[in-house]
């Protein structure tokens, strides 16, 4: 690992994405990429007593799955990083307790799943592990109550706001040295030819330009995921038309178009190739979510059930992964205080294998 | 950088800690570091207008101390790895958004010094970062409403409680390649003939047996520190008695007494050089703290203010530092759970320079 420019670190062991898992609650399976996702809950309480148990349910199916698929048990994770929104992060904690497996929480908001893959690439480069989980979560309806209202007020949604992804998405990343455990076969579907590296990471600084609407956390995101994507073109000396999709986490339709207005008046044009997974996972002319998905579940379930496959599957290349978080609390913004931001960039390329 | 027995990674690039702050409330200033610490608060709103910013502003402090101290400023810090006990962790986003340094937020209660410790000496030992900060905080008050009750409420406290510490400890953890940025002299204090270096980490499992006593962290966090002790020694094959000081972090008297019971049944024996920054930090007989010191700020700032300075100046050599955290929220104990714990180990060598 090497320190390119300012702030941007390449990989030079080639850290991989061995294995992966998602899954969804009830309106992002009726989304677009439905059928995408491993495993959909229909009753988005998951046969649990609370929402918080529900959430802490979907961290512990997703990596179950992304074991399972990997053809992994516990002992063969070395580590695994995770976050959430709720507070202390109990949707984690809870739901990765009883695997056994050194567990290093994260928080990012929902940048949650750019900085656990982040993580567990660094670790699996420099030998701290052979594999690590990167996992994140987040569930509409715990997400209301803590930061918003309960389900059961009825509040009125602003057309800024955006709708919490029930959803999970866990990565395996395992270090360039080992070979797949499992060999894939025509029996699992596509057969595997491509393997999804991790070239670059670049961990964000935050950014606080004084928005204080928590109803509009797009708009807060936004210049965070400018200062990510600029820093990483300018270390790597890269244009954005180098990358099949530049993948945003969930500015939702306001935030996107300010991320795409801010860059473009610095000269970097990346209209293009620009997709936000808060835009991805639902279908905002048929589902009332205003504007868009939002959550660490948002980007952590699309990269997993969208993403990931189309690199192995040879339709993506070279994607640049950069979720944004908003760094605030119902405590500080009651106490007035506005949003501080911060977005990582996880760089991906495919190569055969 | 290389995995020694199941859980422990072994350092091989001599990172170190170059610089290290430490600030601390009133009650903390009182008691028997007092005076070591490099800087105290009588008025613990620290001026602001809120609990919580006071404890945002614990960390800027702390942060800047180190940095002033090791003659650093913000550009020759790579990275900053922090975290704190309240939602969302807003003391490290709202104490830290002003440094413009790549973030990375840590949740893992009050382990948290010794994850955040472990993370940079990670990033320093693999090229991740020439110099990555480590910081943590608590705050009484801050803590008293989130977690128990209002202060206002003057709710009677059990014989198990802990008295969250108000403070914070910062350390700059620095590539072994590099030189000190400051060249220590006469007139800073004692010459600096010992560099401090992180040899070891082990990374803890989650441990949970069942209790649920929100006023008895101790108990719930005895069982992790007995654990990743445990797992440390037989990784490294070594036994308690080679190191002068076996350190956890806010396990109070209860969760001492657990701790040396633990390990004693299973063969292993600390109590005589095993000691808590719980119970260093207040004096119990004339202060009134009950069980002990807990919180994040507790171990961060008592290794800043007590033990960094031992290890430079020689009397203390070969250390364990083993801070503890319970990894549950008000929610999660409010549900009936019980409540899951996670302990992190540091090991620090003081070397000749």
């Amino acid at each position: 690992m090497k320190r390119i420019g300012r702030y941007t670190l390449e990989l030079e062991q080639s850290p991989w994405i061995e294995s992966y898992g998602s899954v969804c609650g009830k309106k992002e399976w009726e989304g677009p990429l439905g059928e995408q996702f491993d495993k959909s809950f229909l009753d988005t309480t998951l046969g649990e007593s609370t929402w918080e148990k529900a959430e802490s349910r979907l961290q512990t199916e997703a990596v179950e799955i992304a074991l399972e698929k990997g053809g992994l048990d516990q002992k063969d994770i070395d580590c695994i990083f995770s976050g959430d929104l709720l507070n202390q992060c109990i949707s984690s904690t809870f739901g990765l307790r009883g695997l056994n497996i050194p567990f290093l929480g994260q928080y990012g908001a929902c940048s949650t799943m750019g900085q656990t893959l982040a993580m567990a690439s660094v670790f699996a480069e420099s030998g701290g592990a052979d594999r690590a989980v990167a996992v994140t979560s987040s569930h509409f309806c715990s997400a209301e109550r803590q930061f918003r209202f309960p389900l059961e007020y009825g509040g009125q949604r602003t057309p800024t706001a955006q709708w919490t992804v029930t959803g999970s998405g866990a990565a395996v990343v395992t270090s360039g040295k080992l070979s797949p455990k499992k060999r894939p076969s025509i029996t699992d579907g596509p057969f595997r030819k491509r393997r999804i590296t991790i070239r670059h990471i670049t961990i964000g600084r935050m950014v606080d330009l004084g928005v204080t609407d928590m109803n509009n956390m797009g708009a807060a995101m936004a210049p965070a995921a400018a200062q990510t994507i600029a820093d990483f073109l300018e270390d790597t000396g890269s244009k954005p038309q180098d990358y099949d999709l530049i993948l945003t986490g969930d500015l939702g339709q306001v935030g996107t178009e300010l991320l795409e207005k801010m860059l473009r008046e610095t000269g970097i044009f990346i209209g293009e190739n620009h997709q936000d997974c808060g835009l991805l996972i639902y279908d905002r002319e048929k589902q009332d979510v205003h504007a868009g998905g939002s959550g660490c579940g948002c980007a952590g379930s699309v990269v997993c059930a969208k993403i990931f496959p189309a690199l192995e599957q040879g339709t993506l290349h070279n994607v640049l992964f950069i979720p944004t978080g908003a760094l605030m609390s119902p405590t500080s913004s009651q106490q007035g205080e506005s949003i501080p931001s911060i977005a990582h960039l996880v760089h991906f390329v495919a190569e055969s294998c």
